[in-house]
C-alpha cells in the first residue's frame, strides 16, 4: 500500500506502545510482597485505569482546572488505598508508585517496529501522559522517538481536536500528512474527524487475557495492523 | 566536579550544537554555483544571522505577532536578495534555502558528547528554532535528544525567563536541577537569572575564523568547557 503523503506517525502510548496493565500489576505485586500484604496487581491496575477517562473528562469540561496526568493519577491512586489495603504506604512509597506510569514496559514488537518506522517517518508519541512522563518512559525503555509531543503542550486532552491538529501544526504538516496510530477506535475516530490518517494496531492483551477489544467497522481506518512491525510492512 | 542535583541539560542549538555559519555558507555556495552566480557564502550567512536577534526582538516587544523562526528567517532572507544578487531564485528555491536551518551540521564533538551526556542526564535542545526545525535537524544529523523543546512551546523567545522556567516545568524539575549549555554568555546569564545552572562551551569558529567570542567573567558560569566531551568530563 503506497501512502506517499504520510510524513509523520503520532502514537497513542498507554496500551498502544506500552503494556500499562502488566507493568503496573508487576510493580504493585512486588511492592505488596515487600510490605507483606496481598494485592491482586491486575485488579489494581484495572481500577487505576478505570479512573483515568472520568478524571480527564472532569478537566475537559472545566470541572477541574488543567492538571497533568501525574496529578490525576495521584488523585485516583489515593482513592483506591482503602479498597486495596495500602493505606499504610508512606508518602515516598505512594509518590514512587504513582510514577510507575513513567516506567511502563513496551510490547515485544515496539522497539523493532518503531526503529523500522523511524527510517521513513517522523515518529512521535501523542499521549495524554505529561511531557516528563513520556520523556522518562522513552529514556528508560529506549523508545527511539524523533520528538516528544504530549497533550500537555496543548492543555487539551485527547480526544479534543486541539491535540491532533496541534501535533500536525507543531510538525509543520497538514493534518492528512500525519497518521495517528492507536489500539483504541475512539481515539482514531477523533483523529479522523480532525483530518488525520488513521492506523489501528491490535493489542489484544491490553486489558488482560480474555478481555474483548472495542469493536470497529472494517473500513473505518486507513490501516489495520497486527503490531508495529506489521504496520511498517503495510505502510510499505 | 560532583553536581548530583543536575538532572537535565538543555542545549542552545545554533552555534552551540551545530555550525550554522559553515553549513549555510556551503549550501549557498553550492546553490550559487548551480545558478552560475557568485556569492560569498560566509558573508551571506553572517548577514542572515545578523537579522535574527532584531527580528526576534520585534516579536518579544510585541511589534510583530508571534511568529516561528522559519517565518522570521524568510523575512530576513527576502530582504537580502538584492544585496546578494539572488532575486532570480524562484519560490521553491527560496523555500528550500530558507529550510537550510533544518539541515545544519553538528560540530565534530557534538554526537559523541551528547551520547556520553545522555547516559547520565536528560538531554534536550532549548532553542529559538521552531519545533519542526529542531525535530528535522535532529533526525537528519542523528542528534540523540531525549525530547525536543523549542521556544515555540512557550510562545516566548530566549532570553525571556518563560523559556528557561518553562523547560524546567515541562521536565518536572526545579530550575536548579536544569543546566543550560550554550556558547553565548547572554543566554547563560538569562538562564542563571532564572535559577538554572549554567555550562559554557567554547565555539571559537561559530562566527568564522578570527572572529572574537563574547567575553565573560571567570566565575560567571558553573562550568566552562572546551567542547561537549569536555563538558561530560567536567560534570563527571
Amino acid at each position: 500500500m503506497s501512502r506517499p503523503s504520510i510524513k509523520a506517525l503520532a502514537f497513542d502510548v498507554f496500551g498502544t506502545v506500552v503494556d500499562w496493565r502488566g507493568s503496573i500489576a508487576r510493580e504493585m505485586q512486588a511492592l505488596a510482597a515487600e510490605k507483606r500484604i496481598v494485592i491482586d496487581g491486575g485488579a489494581f491496575a484495572d481500577a487505576w485505569r478505570e479512573g483515568y477517562v472520568p478524571a480527564m473528562q472532569r478537566v475537559r469540561v472545566g470541572e477541574l482546572p488543567w492538571m497533568r496526568i501525574d496529578a490525576l493519577h495521584r488523585l485516583i491512586l489515593d482513592s483506591l488505598a482503602p479498597r486495596f489495603g495500602f493505606e499504610a504506604f508512606d508518602e515516598a512509597e505512594l509518590d514512587r508508585l504513582n510514577r510507575v506510569w513513567h516506567r511502563l514496559d513496551p510490547w515485544a514488537d515496539t522497539l523493532e517496529g518503531l526503529t523500522r518506522l523511524k527510517r521513513r517517518f517522523v515518529i512521535t508519541p501523542l499521549s495524554n501522559g505529561n511531557f516528563a512522563l513520556l520523556t522518562n518512559m522513552a529514556k528508560r525503555a529506549g523508545l527511539p522517538w524523533d520528538c516528544v509531543i504530549s497533550a500537555e503542550l496543548f492543555r487539551h486532552y485527547k480526544p479534543d481536536p486541539e491535540t491532533y491538529l496541534g501535533t500536525a501544526d507543531l510538525l509543520g504538516l497538514e493534518p492528512a500528512e500525519l497518521m495517528l496510530v492507536a489500539c483504541h477506535p475512539s481515539d482514531l475516530r477523533a483523529a479522523r474527524a480532525a483530518g488525520l490518517k488513521t492506523g489501528y494496531v491490535a493489542r489484544p492483551l491490553e486489558n488482560g487475557p480474555g478481555a474483548a477489544a472495542a469493536p470497529f467497522m472494517p473500513d473505518e481506518f486507513d490501516i489495520v495492523a497486527d503490531d508495529f512491525v506489521d504496520l511498517d510492512r503495510l505502510l510499505g
